[in-house]
């Protein structure tokens, strides 16, 4: 069996996509890399295979145009986006794609995901993009190949990083994110999922206030300063003596 | 040991509470009362016990007037809402309080819940009521006491039945649910946490309907198309052959 | 007993609607149909039993016209509505009604949930549609086998393929979801309140966007710098060395 | 090895900021100190270490000046802002950051909590603060240090005690609590966290009061009528007669 230590890696991080919530279903897919041999390997998820049953054997290897050097079931019908990822990041060793929640809808809203603190900030270098959406042309020839083309158009445009930018959301789809080790990739993905937890409810909040003045609806302090002083004035009766 | 079963009952009332999430470390309580003997007797929690190490033995039995007949620990610091309910409230069996988290956020909001769903009506003959807040002299003179006043102004002036609307929410505080027994009393208060996170959805989504026209921003057809076609089309290239 | 294999898949697909918390307490219900026979036959939970003690031979078999075949436990109330179904859409196998949180929201707000991605187009060809509300006739004079009339009624009106858009929203109720078998339809549920989720986000985002300019509101880059830097950066302090 | 019980509570708390999905990955961080010998000696999670394999043995000693007394591993990156906050807040003996996802999420949207139920005030005495943005000069200057001077600052400028506050919100990062000890610290991280639960939820009700009437989109009473009485009325049909 070739690369069987890639095929560990690749299979644990195809398995926390699944423990970390991720991705419902067989949603989602995680592949590694392997340059180091006369040709680049990529191993990948098989596609529609229940993750709780996935095992390293069950894993495909595929060459960078698509051939299947070894495997008996079918690669993930996203093979196409990864190897065009992996031609275009010679420095990346390893890619997760998810369905995760929030991540999701920010992509599915096309809109990027603003550095709004320093969460964002330890992990990605800047916003987190949003490719422009795929073109008629672009879906009937090649859609999987060309959702990698998008992002590749979005890197190059902004002149991004992609060790330092490790995901993007594709508009109206979902969100990819890399490493230079697939296991760095789930981290990633995972962290991608984090901040846009947070940044959707920071952007909710703003627009809230935009609409609605708070001042003058707190409680009375009356009834704030009664049970702060029950629990923790000289007088409490919460708790036992 | 007085009440041995209805204790019982009681403790797996508290132990739901924990159990469902309904309340954080030792928030919410729960209360049974027995109307058998030749006096009502009220069996509550103690107060600032974890639910984890609760035990039927640390219950406390007390009058409805307060008195305490039989316990080691003090007694819920809502005790006096539990009782003033069971005197108003002759038909129930059973009290809940919890601080469960979309109730109390509509309890905060000052909104009562309006029935918006068939999930709601199979509970709740009409919306979930709320009350007014306590003015300064009744927390002043006796605030638990009087958070029990305002529930039963609140079904007085609405000519509420407490066995059809088996449950309300204190204005700045948290919600009160209850049954004709302990064991229907915290079925009550999940379903009301339930009913209230439907209700906060479905108001947001109406607000947001206000907000913004969606009619032009579905993905293209040529995308949804593709997507479809190829997890369930002639050629679907999804999953294994 | 009657129909012992379909009778395990009908029990599996109940329990997973607990499982993936779809449904709380006894809400919620999937039955199973046989066609094979010389007359069809549903199976179906019984109504108000808990999942967890559900066992296979609690499952009650009916005619498509109601008769209960086998049985002791009283079929779910909602059996009309299954059959109804059954009757108008001959190509589906199983069918499954929850009360799932996003989902039923978005019935409670009675909108159909337009196709914003493509976890969407995977499963629904086009939006998840919902019905129109029952009249007050129509509730008096058979509210449960009336559900399955509006539900009917809108995929003619529409020209619906009840297997390609497996499921709808019940107006001010909840969804309704089915499949080939009810195996497809108990995933066709879970994938339903998924999307429900995700759009539900991206409709609150988009309406955000409205709102409020979030272009200003980046942390600013000497924050974000310096966070990406001591992680990442040749001095990072972060992590052990 | 120096301190080893307030070892064993500074690891309890640390694996709290776990099990209370306080924080991701190795975000957060807990620390105790020991006021009762010569010096003042601080106890402090190491950078970067997974939760899941932490020991008592693991954490790092520290002088309040920042110099290491004892452990073989890099301090929390997060020192420097501790030992800030135990100099100017003689009282507290227990410190716990994390990136707890509302609270943060309210960090990001600079906004202070209101106090907007009785939950806040059982725990807060008013409103959860929020600082300043660290000026450019106080982030190249010291960055870590600086951050526990804003939140200093704003103790200061509104004369807060900071046990009747037990914590604050550092703006477009996260939050900071504390307590007599550090396992009230972590009890009111978590408080904290559900304290912003709350009160996001509360402001985004009404907000949306603000934009939508509801008083017309309640399902028709014929329909609620029904529902109700078809679980409660004389002629319920649902469950088990």
């Amino acid at each position: 069996m070739l690369l069987p230590a890639l095929r560990e890696k690749v299979l644990h991080a195809n398995r926390e996509i699944a423990r970390r919530g991720l991705a419902p279903h067989t949603f989602g897919n995680a592949s590694g890399i392997s340059r180091s041999g006369s040709e680049p390997l990529v191993v990948i998820k098989p596609s529609g295979i229940d993750y709780a049953v996935l095992t390293a054997a069950d894993l495909v290897v595929a060459k960078l145009n698509g051939k299947i050097v070894e495997g008996n079931l079918r690669p993930s019908s996203d093979l196409d986006t990864h190897n065009y990822l992996y031609r275009e990041f010679p420095q990346i060793g390893g890619i997760v794609h998810t369905h995760s929640e929030f991540a999701t809808s920010w992509a599915q809203a096309c809109r990027p995901i603003p550095c709004l603190g320093t969460t964002d900030a330890d992990y990605f270098h800047g916003p987190v993009p949003v490719t422009q959406p795929l073109t008629a042309e672009e879906v009937s020839e090649a859609y999987v190949r060309n959702t990698g083309a998008v992002i590749a158009r979005r890197f190059r445009s902004e002149n991004l990083d992609p060790l330092a930018v490790p995901g993007i959301l594709v508009a109206g789809h979902a969100p990819f994110a890399w490493g230079k080790t697939v296991t760095e990739a789930v981290e990633n993905a995972d962290v991608l999922e984090y901040i846009a937890r947070l940044a959707f409810r920071t952007v909710l909040l703003r627009a809230s206030r935009d609409l609605s003045e708070l001042s003058d609806s707190e409680i009375p302090a009356y009834v704030s300063e009664h049970h702060y002083q029950r629990k923790h004035g000289p007088k409490a009766t919460y708790g036992q003596p």
